[in-house]
C-alpha cells in the first residue's frame, strides 16, 4: 500500500457512512457522482481515493455498495474490534462512554481511569471508573489498543507518557485535550479538538464573502 | 480577502492555540519554523497561510506572539463574543455545555434546548433544558449566533430545518449528528465527527506502514 494522508483516510470514512446509510436505505449501487455529492467533493477526489486501494466498481455501472462498504471498512480496520481505555471522567469522557456509535463501529471501551478519588469507584454505562495508578494492570488485562484522552491540557503530556511508557505500550491515542503532545516513534496519535469547527464557522460569519 | 479553504482556517486555529500557548509561557516572538513544528507543518505552508490576510512578522525576526494572535483572533472572529444555542441535551449536549474552552474562546452557550419531556425543565451548569416548542423565541430573545445541533441522526435534518426556516434565520450549525446535512444558502454548516478520528487510528493500527 502507498503512504496515504490522514486528509485521504478522513474521507474513506465519510465514504464508509454514505455506504452504510445507502445499505440500510436498501440501495445497491452508488456511482462516484453520488458518492462526491453526498460529501461536497468532486468525482475526480472520490476516484482517486479509492484508487489507492485497487480496483472498484465498473465504468458506468457504479460501485455496489455492500462491496464498497466491506472493502473500505478492511481498509479502515473497522472488520475488527478494538479495545479502548479511556482516561478521564470528565463530561468528554463520559460522551465518549455513552456514545454508541463507537461501539458499533467496532471500538469497544472497555476501561475507564480516572485520578480524581471522587471520581474513582463511580459506575458510568456498566463500567467502573478505575484508579489511575491501575494503569498498567487495566491496559494489560484488557488488551488496549487504543486509548482515549480526556484528561485536561496540563496532565495531558505525564498521562501520555505514562501510556506510552515501554511497560505499557499503547500503540494508539486519541487526545481531546486542547494541548500538542509528543509521543514516542512508531505510536499514532490523533487530537480531536471540538473548538476548531465551531471557529470556522466565527470565521464564516466574520467573513462570509471568504468562504468557498 | 480571497477565499479561503477550511484547511487553512483550521490551521490558523491551530497557529492561534500555539500563540495562546506561547503568551501564556511569556514568549514574545515565535518564527514560522516553530509555528510549523508545533503543528506538525512545514514554514512554507504558515508563511503560506498567513500571507492571505497580509504581511505578519517580519523577516528574520519571527512573529510578535501578541500582535499575531490578536490578528489571526480578529480573522477567526475570536475578538468578538457569539451566542450559541445547543439543540439537544444528552450527553454530548451536556459535555460541550460544560466545555470549559467554548466560553473562554467567547462562544457563550445561552439555552439549551431538548424535545425530551424528562430533559425539559432540567439543570446543566446554570442553563434550564427549555421544551423545542419554544425554539423560535429562545432563538430570538437571546439573538442565537451559532446552534450547535446534538440530536440523534434521524432527526438532524428535521431540527435543521426548523433552524434554518425563515421566521428563525440560523445562520451557521455545527453538527455532531453523524449525517450529512442540507443547509439552505447562506447558511454555513460544519460537521463534527467523534468517530472519524479514531478511525484514523485503527488504519493505521490496521496499514501502519501506510501512514505517513
Amino acid at each position: 500500500m502507498p503512504k496515504i494522508s490522514y486528509a485521504t483516510v478522513r474521507r474513506l470514512s465519510r465514504y464508509f457512512r454514505s455506504l452504510d446509510l445507502a445499505e440500510r436505505r436498501h440501495i445497491t449501487t452508488l456511482s462516484s457522482d453520488e458518492l462526491a455529492k453526498q460529501n461536497h467533493l468532486t468525482a475526480a477526489q472520490v476516484r482517486k481515493d479509492l484508487s489507492f486501494f485497487g480496483a472498484f466498481g465498473r465504468r458506468g455501472l457504479g460501485y455496489n455498495v455492500t462491496d464498497l462498504k466491506r472493502n473500505i471498512g478492511r481498509i479502515l480496520g473497522l472488520d475488527k474490534s478494538w479495545n479502548v481505555a479511556v482516561i478521564g471522567a470528565g463530561n468528554i469522557g463520559r460522551a465518549l462512554i455513552n456514545f454508541d456509535q463507537f461501539r458499533s463501529q467496532g471500538f469497544i471501551i472497555k476501561t475507564v481511569l480516572d485520578n480524581d478519588p471522587s471520581k474513582v469507584g463511580m459506575v458510568i454505562a456498566d463500567l467502573e471508573v478505575k484508579d489511575l495508578k491501575n494503569l498498567r494492570g487495566e491496559i494489560r488485562s484488557h488488551g488496549i489498543d487504543i486509548a482515549i484522552l480526556c484528561v485536561p491540557a496540563n496532565a495531558a503530556q505525564k498521562v501520555v507518557d505514562m501510556l506510552t511508557a515501554s511497560e505499557i505500550g499503547v500503540k494508539a491515542i486519541l487526545n481531546f485535550a486542547p494541548v500538542s503532545l509528543s509521543v514516542p516513534d512508531g505510536v499514532f496519535i490523533r487530537n480531536e479538538n471540538m473548538a476548531i469547527e465551531i471557529e470556522a464557522l466565527s470565521f464564516a460569519l466574520t467573513n462570509p464573502e471568504a468562504v468557498r
